[in-house]
């Protein structure tokens, strides 16, 4: 248990230093191999994400890892630990990415889960228990599948997370075939999940989860730290189809004080909710708030008319549930204080809570001391966007997350992750591997 | 001179109710020869126009009313008056309607002026100088061209407001073909204006403007009067295109303080305009505003992204010259410090200042004096729509308005005006031709 620990911190430098040609190359072959006009496309269960399953088993197989893959397509890499009868460690993260996507977006995650088996190799450990590396499906099939389906398919898939029918309920937009379907021509076995009450991956088999990914964000890159370490994945209150009825009349012959206004009203609104989202923070509460779509109606909007119709999209995040459960009562509350003040209707419609993911603080404590004696500079960071180490840790699994800095978002071909900078976090994955329990 | 004013209030009375059933009929011919599937649609230059051009000619024959048209195919139906060598009184009003629009808007003032001429010619009065009720083309032209014009085209081309090639720079909607080749289409003569100095209508042969409209706002309705005396037409600030560009993000993983979110900008920008306007009136200043087009990007936004671009209308209108130029000082200097407060560029773009056009006062005083002695109950009250009583002041010709209650705004099929209003409105008309000078 100890043969980890008992190493000097710069033998892991060494030994993934020593390693770091395996995931440039994977970064090289997936980037060439997948890539379209702009950037990169591994649609979810599509050409692209087999083609970066089948470069990672190929480079597993090379580093003689047992490969398996399960009913939804994710696929395991496994470095045998000392008792194979113990839980195991999962690494993963997700091989698809959206359309003109980046190279590291989830590819990041699955090459330094397969860099930290190489470089454990050529340290000679044999770990306590086996080490899983997992390439995932489909986590960004929000972008490829439309429809009923609540997203992270290929994670949620084996967790026993599927909603009933959400295999017949996810649609994909350009072939408008479902999710089962979609499975079965990729050549998986979607009658696995139909009415079935153990989950493929059993939570007592899974001893901890741990996800290497880029920042989605631009705080590494703005605060000048190369790696963070996730307190936890950010909740959300969504409104995904929230709604104003007002009154359409002239412009110019109608008293202000007789005009039901619909694009007033819904400017007060989310301008009450960015207020509220302010204080909130400076309280010291984790807090971010966007109505990313807010339009009038192309059909019946004029410049000499009153808007009477708004449409829009609020989407609050925070890693605490109970303030997510405030703004969510604060929202309701203004829309219902406006709509009567202005004589409108604002209609929140459907609101969905999503509980944040509170990372593991043992994982987290054990990666800050590790941080400290590889010398990588980090910092503490809330993950704003979902990934699938949320679902593992909605069914009780502990999870952690570590970033690394990235210039320029995610979701666009421009993605800039350097290479020194992977190979801090990786240093620091290995390590983990080596010493946590 | 005075052979109007020497006559009985209720002489006037008992001729217009005795020529009530000349504009019971036209309003029946009307809408029923106008008639769409949900209410009346008589387009600029278009067949619909032209029925009810013709209807009122036919009528305006049986008075024995003079007829004359000008090359943009506008009407003149003429009482001779004593001095034919005098400037006449023009009562006119528009005889086209937009897109399955209501019976009244428009038309309501061509029947008042032939139903007032009858009403003369029943009382015998010779007035003083000529009566030419005019029934003007094209005013409801932004339902029916694009392109780049100025509106109410019928009355501007005779009055020489057109722009240098305005004719061919208007674009019908459904026909593409340019004003000049509809108005030739019509059977008019577009070559008339081309590179004219003259106007047809030369403000020195005519005395005043009257013009009899429905009121397009409820402010009559919700007040309790049939008729309102115009006091001015609002003038309007308008941005017709403008625009804010923010950058797109994740709306999880970007702090809040890091972002540059349009859709916030724009509200702040669109709450203070309000705000600002709401101190003006409450200082006692004539002012509305509305935000008519509001609309982030179909093409990219999302409930998960923070919202790059906002494109917007505005639409502020008074009676006041110098507040509309605070208030376009006001938008302006705002959207400079909310672009540099939130990182964003907010572009009001082309903004278009249009004067506003107070009512004479003398024939406003006049018909006051009028309402009284007919004892009709009636309010002063602005104008907020634009009419064609704005291009005759507009060329130094004093203008008056009379408006009539109508329940549910105009533009639409639900126009209510009562006749009973109307012929309040016809009385009040009748007794200022036959008395003012």
């Amino acid at each position: 248990m100890d043969q980890g620990t008992a190493r000097a911190s710069s033998d892991f430098v060494d030994a993934v230093d020593a390693a770091m040609p395996i995931a440039e190359r994977l970064f090289d072959d997936l980037a060439r191999k997948t890539a379209d006009s702009v950037g990169v496309t591994r649609g979810s269960y599509g050409e692209g994400e087999q083609i970066a399953h089948d470069l990672l088993e190929d480079t597993a197989k090379s580093l003689d890892l047992e490969i398996e893959k399960d009913p939804a397509g994710n696929l395991y890499m496994t470095l045998p630990g000392q008792d194979r009868d113990a839980p195991a460690w999962i690494v993963g993260s997700h091989l698809d990415s959206v359309y003109h996507g980046g190279n590291y977006d989830g590819a990041a995650g699955v090459v330094a889960g397969v860099t930290a088996q190489a470089s454990l190799q050529k340290l000679g450990i044999t770990p306590p228990r086996d080490i899983k590396v997992m390439g995932i499906r489909a986590e960004e099939c929000s972008t490829w599948f439309v429809g009923h389906h609540g997203g992270h398919l290929g994670s949620r898939a084996v967790l026993g997370l599927l909603w009933p029918d959400e295999m017949e309920s996810a649609i994909h937009v350009h072939t408008g075939r479902t999710l089962a379907e979609c499975m079965d021509d990729a050549g998986f076995d979607s009658s696995y999940f139909r009415g079935r009450n153990e989950p493929y991956l059993k939570p007592e088999r899974i001893k901890g989860y741990f996800e290497l990914h880029i920042e989605q964000g631009p705080v590494l890159h703005h605060e000048g730290f190369p790696v963070g370490i996730v307190t936890g994945i950010r909740g959300c209150v969504r409104a995904r189809s929230a709604e104003t009825k007002g009154v359409y009349t002239h412009s110019g012959a109608v008293p202000q004080d007789m005009r039901q206004d619909a694009v007033l009203g819904t400017a007060e609104l989310v301008l009450d909710i960015e207020r509220r989202c302010d204080e909130a923070r400076s309280a010291g509460q984790d807090m971010v708030f966007a109505a990313g779509k807010f339009f009038t109606d192309a059909d019946h909007h004029s410049m000499v008319k009153v808007p009477g119709k708004v449409e829009f999209a609020l989407d609050i995040r925070s890693q605490d549930t109970a303030v997510l459960k405030e703004m969510q009562a604060y929202a309701t509350e203004r829309a219902a204080i406006i709509s009567q003040s202005r004589g409108i209707e604002i209609s929140l419609n459907d609101v969905s809570l999503v509980t944040p993911a509170v990372m593991d603080a043992g994982f987290r404590g054990h990666m800050q001391k590790g941080a400290n004696l590889l010398d990588v500079s980090y910092m503490d960071i809330p993950s704003g966007a979902g990934h699938d180490a949320a679902d593992f840790h909605d069914v009780g699994i502990p999870a952690a997350m570590i970033f690394i800095r990235n210039d320029h978002g995610s979701h666009n071909p421009d993605e800039a992750m350097e290479l020194e900078d992977f190979a801090l976090g990786t240093r620091l994955l290995t390590w983990t591997l080596a010493t946590v329990d």
